[in-house]
């Protein structure tokens, strides 16, 4: 099978590893707008030929995992380029805006709009590690309106990667989305922000920092070019958990102001519930368990 | 040497394994409000037998790793029960507080005011682990009112279970773990609130949510009951932290419901940079390095 990954990055370059695992006789191209990531795609093993959109009258899978506002620019036109048995998979953290851009597509069957809730704060053809999508959600955006045979091949291969799928439609998804992963970014950019204006001597930083703080501000080191597009595209939901964030906030604020010492706790104490609620992320993260020494 | 440990749970346990490595020797007592937590230190091996105040006067290290609201209450006593040679040692998260509270204290040369930057969101004697400090930082105030040989005897302890040592006066400390520290806490508690509170369907949080999120939130499983003295201690800093944090994250809404992209991808850039902060961290945390896959 001939797959074109489209960006060769964290997310492009992992299912392009993964892929090698589970079809030994597939042939991996790579088209990239940064010809260094081409070549550190090429030497790492990650794709087997550079390649260019001309090239796309020949894909069977085309791989989508560029910037969501880069996606958008170009989906029309990869749709158009390649043949009927070719299905095109996106993976954007966003979710509506591109379903609504091809929904008159006269290729629209070709499309299959996905969200691989999959990756780590890194980027780029050297971030791409093998496993990553295995145990992990594969979310899967008005699957009825993609050709069924391309269907049943994308849902193979992600079975065959060890992806769950979840189905959901773009506006549910862009909302649910907002706070389970773009409050968590903002929020960690924001601390991270806050820390670093305060404590201009970074020495003390490393030293009373703990890996509590690591953790709480892992996601701010995460790419803004790849950010900044997103809250764009998903920008009313991103500001209703915001206005959320900060009013909750604003409220443990007036709390410990007010030496409402018995609100504070029950405050934290309702939120502990969020254990159970985590467990069933870190069982199937076995290096975050590791992580707490157990 | 008799080890007296006030608190067996995560810190006091922990400590406990990791001085029966370096000193075979030791003879650990513990000592805890809750029976349960004795029970369990005693058949995990934490301590060799229950103790009380009354046998403090044997005590030739007492290690107070309880919340900072009963440290308070309990280090004058302490000190007034144990020997000339016996050094006090307290754990919290908070100096200022105890060390005025012992400013005049007859016995202050006995007590030496620490603070290990190292822990889990969990707690209780099964949350103990071999080697929590190693690598660490412990941080230690005023240290000039120890008594030199008391200085001495804990500085060998704590270097023989790999820590690293920093002095501080108690008023930064408590400016600067504000920042590092107890606003991480409340940033994660309220991310844990704000998505709890919308996601009434939990099954939806489990299956969207992804490493990062588990990771900015993780934060949320820690205890109320050792977190709400310890913002009760720092209240004015932790206030001032929270100002700081509300206001960054307002900024950036105001940013974003005015399409201001550019300033948008500029705030994370600047933050970005935390990256170089946080390797000097992780460095010290392998278990953290091996959560990257890397």
């Amino acid at each position: 099978m001939n797959v074109f990954i489209i960006g060769t990055g964290l997310i492009g370059g992992s299912f392009a590893l993964d892929l090698k695992q589970v079809m030994p006789k597939v042939k991996i191209f790579g088209i990239d707008a940064k010809e260094e990531h081409l070549q550190q795609a090429l030497e790492t093993g990650i794709i087997d030929a550079e390649a260019n959109f001309s090239d796309l009258c020949n894909a069977e899978l085309v791989y989508l995992a560029i910037p969501v506002d880069a996606a958008i620019k170009l989906l029309p036109e990869i749709l158009e380029l390649v043949p009927e048995n070719c299905v095109v998979i996106d993976t954007g953290s966003t979710k509506e805006k591109i379903c609504q851009l091809v929904a008159d597509h006269p290729k629209r069957r070709n499309f299959l709009a996905a969200h691989p809730i999959a990756g780590t704060e890194f980027s780029g053809p050297s971030a791409a590690i093998n496993g990553l999508f295995s145990k992990k959600t594969n979310i899967i955006c008005e699957v009825e309106k993609t050709a069924f045979k391309l269907q049943e091949k994308a849902l193979e291969i992600f079975h065959s990667v060890g992806m769950r799928i979840r189905y959901m439609d773009p506006a549910s998804h862009d909302r649910h989305i907002a706070y389970v992963s773009h409050l968590s970014h903002i929020s960690s950019f924001m601390l991270g922000k806050t820390v670093l204006e305060k404590e201009k001597n970074e020495r003390d930083i490393f030293d009373l920092a703990g890996s509590g703080f690591a953790s709480t501000v892992r996601l701010a080191k995460s790419s803004p070019a790849m950010w900044t597009p997103i809250f764009a595209q998903n920008k009313d939901n991103v500001l209703e958990t915001l206005d959320e964030y900060i009013s909750n906030l604003s409220h443990f604020r007036e709390l410990l102001s007010k030496d409402n010492f018995e609100e504070v706790f029950s405050e934290m104490d309702k939120t502990n519930h969020i254990k159970s609620v985590l467990n069933g992320i870190t069982e199937n993260e076995p290096l975050k368990k590791l992580e707490n020494g157990k």
